[in-house]
């Protein structure tokens, strides 16, 4: 198995460092193969702009994914966005690594989905959910997070976590055509013992471990939606 | 009534920014100070990092949300986060305005959370929710998509975009004591006539003259939940 890893965290000593490290390592010893795209060290640029296209399509007036487009045909993406999407379509699980950052993606990793996850490769026209450009490929997010579990469920103060990512895991993996895997959550790391931590650490290794004999999430198949992408019957 | 404009969208001639500047027109017009933060016009930088602190607590192990309480006490924030938080805790009604990419805001805009909304000002402790750090004031999203209405329904294959805005609407504006409009929605911008986008323009500056008379979306508060942030009784 092909495994990429984006990770992103400012800090290179963080917890959710250790996570990426361990998963690293955890697929390397079950003899995957593993690419690791640390958005941070890279200074990746995250924002999504008409400076990503050397040779326009409409030079004055930039819709985005029709730039991305006409790029992909034309063989002039961007180049560090042609390199991330390069190890993306070489991968069989996507693996992304993040701090909870206001319930969602620090804002270097958002970018690199608005870039990187190209209009007519990922998807377009009715290619997305379970027709998407990335289908046959899986995804796994792990996350850290101050909070703690019992603030997330049914009677907790946020509601659950997957709700508030529904965006990232239906909106953005589900819908580029990946299988989703549950979520892997170290809950209120920044408050915890370094025995907890390290539990967490352990109970990652043994996920990663296991992984394959896991059911991913379900999502919508377009095969139950009529053509106005409404609910058949 | 003070109001500010964070507007985000890569094309300075979009309709996006139209929003944005009939917005900035019906407020004005009705009496309102108003101020707008363009953050491609700005080149705003979007990637909450250490390179955002030049006193730091901890030289050696960056804890972001720690190193801006810090910032804060000792008037050391970087400049251009400082100014937009000026802005900030300035308004009464904050408009984020932006094109939806990938069922979220753009990484600039993402990255103006990450780093304005400063931990110690507008969240910090049990300051959240309606003990947030800007209670007393309001937020209206405002945004532009490609998708069509029916495609959001509760037959729609997304399912409701409030429910795929929850992180921004619950998780962003509600947790810092916000008080949130139910959003404005361009549907399907790329795809419509003139006409049609003349009527959505029409029914934003409605929406803005009559925005004092409407009542918010109703989010958890503090008082119904125990010390564990778990639903009392």
């Amino acid at each position: 198995m092909k495994v990429l890893i984006i990770h992103a965290h400012p800090e290179p000593n963080s917890f959710c460092a250790a996570l990426k490290s361990a998963a690293e390592e955890e697929f390397r010893n079950d003899g995957h193969e593993v690419r690791v795209s640390d958005l941070y060290a890279m200074r990746f640029n995250p924002v999504a702009s008409s400076a990503d296209f050397s040779d326009r399509v409409n030079p004055d007036y930039c819709v985005y994914a029709l730039e991305q487009r006409h790029a992909v045909n034309t063989g002039t993406l961007s180049e560090d966005v042609q390199v991330e999407l390069d190890k993306l379509l070489w991968c069989d699980l996507l693996v992304l690594n993040f701090p909870i950052f206001w319930f969602s993606t620090p804002a270097i990793l958002k970018g690199w989905i608005d870039r990187v996850l190209v209009s007519g490769v990922v998807y377009g026209g009715k290619r997305f959910y379970d027709r998407g450009g990335l289908r046959g490929k899986r995804a796994l997010v792990s996350v850290t997070l101050g909070g703690q579990e019992h603030m997330f469920g049914s009677r907790g103060i946020h509601g659950p976590l997957q709700e508030m990512l529904k965006h990232l895991l239906q909106g953005t993996l589900a819908y580029t055509g990946l299988q989703v895997h549950t979520p892997f959550i170290g809950w209120h790391v920044p408050y915890i013992s370094s025995d907890d931590r390290l539990a967490i650490l352990r109970a990652w290794r043994d996920r990663i471990r296991s992984l394959n004999g896991e059911s991913t999430l379900p999502y919508p198949s377009l095969d139950d939606f009529d053509d106005n992408l409404v609910l058949s019957g």
